[in-house]
């Protein structure tokens, strides 16, 4: 089974900006937390990371996968395209926000992706993602 | 580590019920399943059911536990109690929906609980739980 | 055929108080109203009555009737336990209130119960639940 | 006792369409039975309906009855002439819609009437006008 | 000078009903009172009355009048087909409502005419039409 | 008959200003005409404007007339305690506006008098005072 | 085939009033505009205007076409009793508005009808006719 | 004179937890203090804590007092049925809110019960209670 | 202890109007019942009044006391100034309605100072000064 | 006459996905079908399609046309960058949406293009983009 | 030049009081800096405070100047008398507001100077108002 | 210092359209004058510009800079990523939109920067830029 990992926005500067916010681990730790998890689960990750909005959908045109794992981060309201390309890809994908989503920015930003996703995790940290693989490979509901 | 399982109204009669939405697995089996990654991670799980918020509230009071995982079910948009004794238990709490709660109900209930879980997961079916209690037991941020 | 009566909050008050708004008649004279509709059209009616919810939730569960007429009273803008278990219950099932719920309260409460009623009669009065048995006996559309 | 049995737009053409939706009896069909009721119960109905409200309003101004059974169809959500025609005419009048009104449109379509009407009944099908009479026959609230 | 006193659904009943919200006077007294001040103040009155919007919107058409006094009645939230006849006249036309509308019905009913008409009067009785020719026949901003 | 005229404020640079939109009467001029229609029908007006709406309580407090004809101008959607001033005289009194408020900004400032009004007339110029004591001296509904 | 091109209330007035907002064409010339693109595609148009909505309703009842062409005009934002005509009526039907209608009316307007039709073109002035009679007769979507 | 005190859900926690909020004054202390201005000004107090909404309604039911002091806590948003118990008891009863409602919770949680308080007291702190009483049975307005 | 009592505008005409609504106890007669209680419970009360928020809002400024009562009156929904004077001087504040402000004008007008108030206290009537005071005096929470 | 027509994200996959909705022509066949219609009607469209809205507002300032056709996809609710190049182009454009967009995701995502086009076109299919430019090519108002 | 700077409500007491939010610049000493820049750039500055909404009105109809700098302070959202002032006076005016409003109260209070304003300046400090007569006294746009 | 000042999406057309808007400096002239302010006060301006958001959030992340300067044009109330890399810099930031950006554009678009920014001028022109580099550079609050 393969995943593709989608990382919006912003999260490049994981773990080198607001560490009370997002603890100190970088997209780097993170990626190597989902692959280990892929050796131990059975899956392989592939990884995408982008602040253009149009690199990520072409991403997900081109991926040759089994399901999405995604991260919207600032696209959260706003990423219609994104949106549109994964509810295409008639695969399913999962929503995952490293912190609580709701809690701290429910007030002013909708979750567009929401409503559509297969699964959706936040509040889990850096093994969110893990959990949502976990979850995907095991061809969960 | 101890998690305290809390089920609301009329989880008791799932897998009897409605399983092109649920599954077929019924709270027994899931139980079971809890316990069973409880072994794996090295955490007891306790559990109650009820169709009473009052009896879910008078548990939460009562429970000696680490952290818990509730899925609130027809107190999703309403049980301010249930709520109230979590958030004054001073603990970590997650909240499961078994289906993807947002994409099912999101236009007609709120989640109330949703804004205050230190963890949300929604879709994942009955492993859901288990989910959360891996991320709960490995100090997830 | 057999139908379950279910009378929400309140209703044992019935006839005890508010006669400008309710009329005088009781609880019991309400329930003898309806076994003798019954009587006249050939359906069993089987009587709940409770301030708890989860009571008239469990109750829905054990329930061994062909159709449910429910009087949600105090539970009609928050009773989501309830609407679940009769959602779930596969039978048609009625609402009834007894005032004309619009004219009085509509303003202050919604009716969370009306959206997935097989039927929904308002107004009519101490003799509604026998218009509602008299509806679901004849197995109207 | 004389019953004013009022249909609105396109209800002349129930039964010859949409039968999934209202079924198959057609609006002489439904005459026919409001009339036989009638005969069971003692009361006369009257009838009219219009594809035009004014035709409506100008009917209930004229109409010699002691109270309106209406099924104001396309009208629910505009039909302030009819509606202030109803309320000045001084008698009890019943709202009836064939199918849960609210179930089905009630997400787009108000209904501006069942604030004022006496008596409201919605998904019984055919048999809501018979109900309707049957409980203003009886001098119900 | 020559004015077009366009009288709204049901308002052929004024006076023979709920004199305890507007008064007995008929719709002929008011006609009469109308007149009457044509002939003090020098303008020509000519009047329609109507049930059916359409006949109201014809008459506009036609109508060979340097203004307009209207009173939309039940058409008052949803007669946009009079209210684009009114303004696609290109001459000044006044609302009147007897009673004080906006304390009466202000949060049931919204006014459409009252954002484009020259000139509005509530709550003034049977004088109100008389007001507003008197304000239309003096040339008012 | 006494009627007490309430300008609230800016009106006192009437006529000095905006001729496009208020025409170019000062507030001398529409005095001088209210006086002369006093006359004519046999009421006494006095008058009062100021830019503080304290000014204006302690007037309605003070004033020994049998009704208020009021232009709220900037206290339209704020002059709570005017409006309170006014409601608790007892007297009837009519709000006037000099252009048709609803048209010119009914999108931004909503008129909290308007619900309590006796009487409401908005657009015919300066004449508007002199037909709101016309009909309040005419004893109308 | 056969297209029935209906025209919604005052209609029966373009060209002849307002060119600034719908040009100079009336009626009679769109009606030939639409008739001879009809001969160039091989579709036969039906006609009717009115400014009752009743008069539209029957006359969608008895047509024996295979598509609709409307203009709502006035009725867009309320003419429930013509919207449920087209939708009863089984076949496919455009509307089309003259001007762009969001861009003018958009604020304060709604169209209730545009979540149903088939086919929704605004803007394209007197030509917006035959352009849907195009699309409906290409067997589009 | 007697007067009811009900405590809703979670009370019987109060001081065990969240004494930044609440302080350290357990609910055993609460009922002593009401006891002791009970003894002071001649009235009565008898009491009542429950998690169970219906309970409270089962015990205003049966209750034989003159007047009611309710927390309704977790309630507050949710309570009809309690709500609906008090407003049918036909006697006063005050809502009070230890700290100050509006402040802390006012943009989350609706109070239902507000609107039909007699009295409403909220910030005062544990003396809330006892200033509820004197005010009750000093025979306020 | 020294505390400031602020009195709205129009309550200087408290008892001499509206009895039904307010009592027939005038603003002297108020004082002197604050005035015994701090002489009871040891406080000092000073007062003022008035119709302009400007002045109250001096006043406040001016005021050399150790916590206000402020009863707003007029300015509850829009008295910012004084809000914002209130809040400034850094002193615990309470809100007073002589009738229970929620259940008489809780639809028509928002209360902007109850979310900052330390205390807030409707429906007691005249003694409501008096509690408040008693809950400031007593170092309440 | 030259016509820019310009595709948003995700539309370079037409035909590739989701037949049921959009129907099986590619990207590559409705171009080819735009410039069929273009030699039959004499004006030359030039094309363009990004899944990045900055690539499409960099193509509406160079382009060298004399009105576009857009199909905003993904951007409808959320370009106001390319919304604000097309509104400063001071040249005429069209919306174009393949379905009917009010129908399908009506409720979900408002056009925030709608209330500017010169032209809306929905549920056209793919004939929309020939129409749109058939209707721009003939200066259609 | 000549510019009139308007200081709203309890603007008296910057500097004395909240100088975690304001700073500790009195406004004596911010009418020094703005004297300070007048006489860099060649200006002159006329300066007015008040707590009375009145007196800041009367004082813009009075003032002899070529623009306005207003901070409305606690008028910020009720404030239209002082508005329609400033509209009417037809000089230019600049809203400053000392802290970042909108970061601060926007949730609280509407500004509905904002849309009004020639410029409008928040988050600069005490420096606020030069900026603001430095954009007025340059001409600006 | 060192000022990074970022232009959003059609920026680069500044002075090239719309001269009745924004005046006819270009992009370069404005660039000139803030460069001009740098020398005169002692900052250095860096300058970006891009029609992709992408691109500007790429470039806020790799600015070594003091402070930015922001006019986020068509990303104002969708420019999420942009913001998110503006709030995680841990710089002060100042919002500039040239023309009033409240006054034109308020009632469509919501300046989801607005409540974050550490300074907000609009109205200014061409100089806004300036003002908020000479604010940002004296150390204001």
């Amino acid at each position: 089974m393969r995943i593709g990992i989608v990382q919006g926005p912003n999260l490049n500067r994981l773990g080198l900006r607001n560490p009370a916010k997002y603890g100190t681990r970088t997209l780097t730790d993170i990626i190597a937390d989902i692959d280990r998890t892929g050796t131990d689960l059975g899956f392989d990750a592939v990884h995408t990371q982008s602040n253009h909005e149009g690199d990520l959908v072409d991403w997900v045109h081109a991926a040759e996968v089994d399901a999405f794992v995604v991260n919207p981060a600032g696209l959260t309201p706003v990423g219609y395209s994104l949106l549109d390309a994964l509810k295409d890809s008639t695969r399913p994908w999962a929503v995952v926000h490293i912190s609580q989503f709701h809690a701290i920015d429910g007030r002013d930003r909708e979750d567009i992706f929401a409503p559509y996703a297969t699964l959706y995790i936040a509040g889990a940290g850096w093994i969110g993602y893990s959990l949502a693989c976990r979850a995907l490979a095991q061809d969960a509901p």
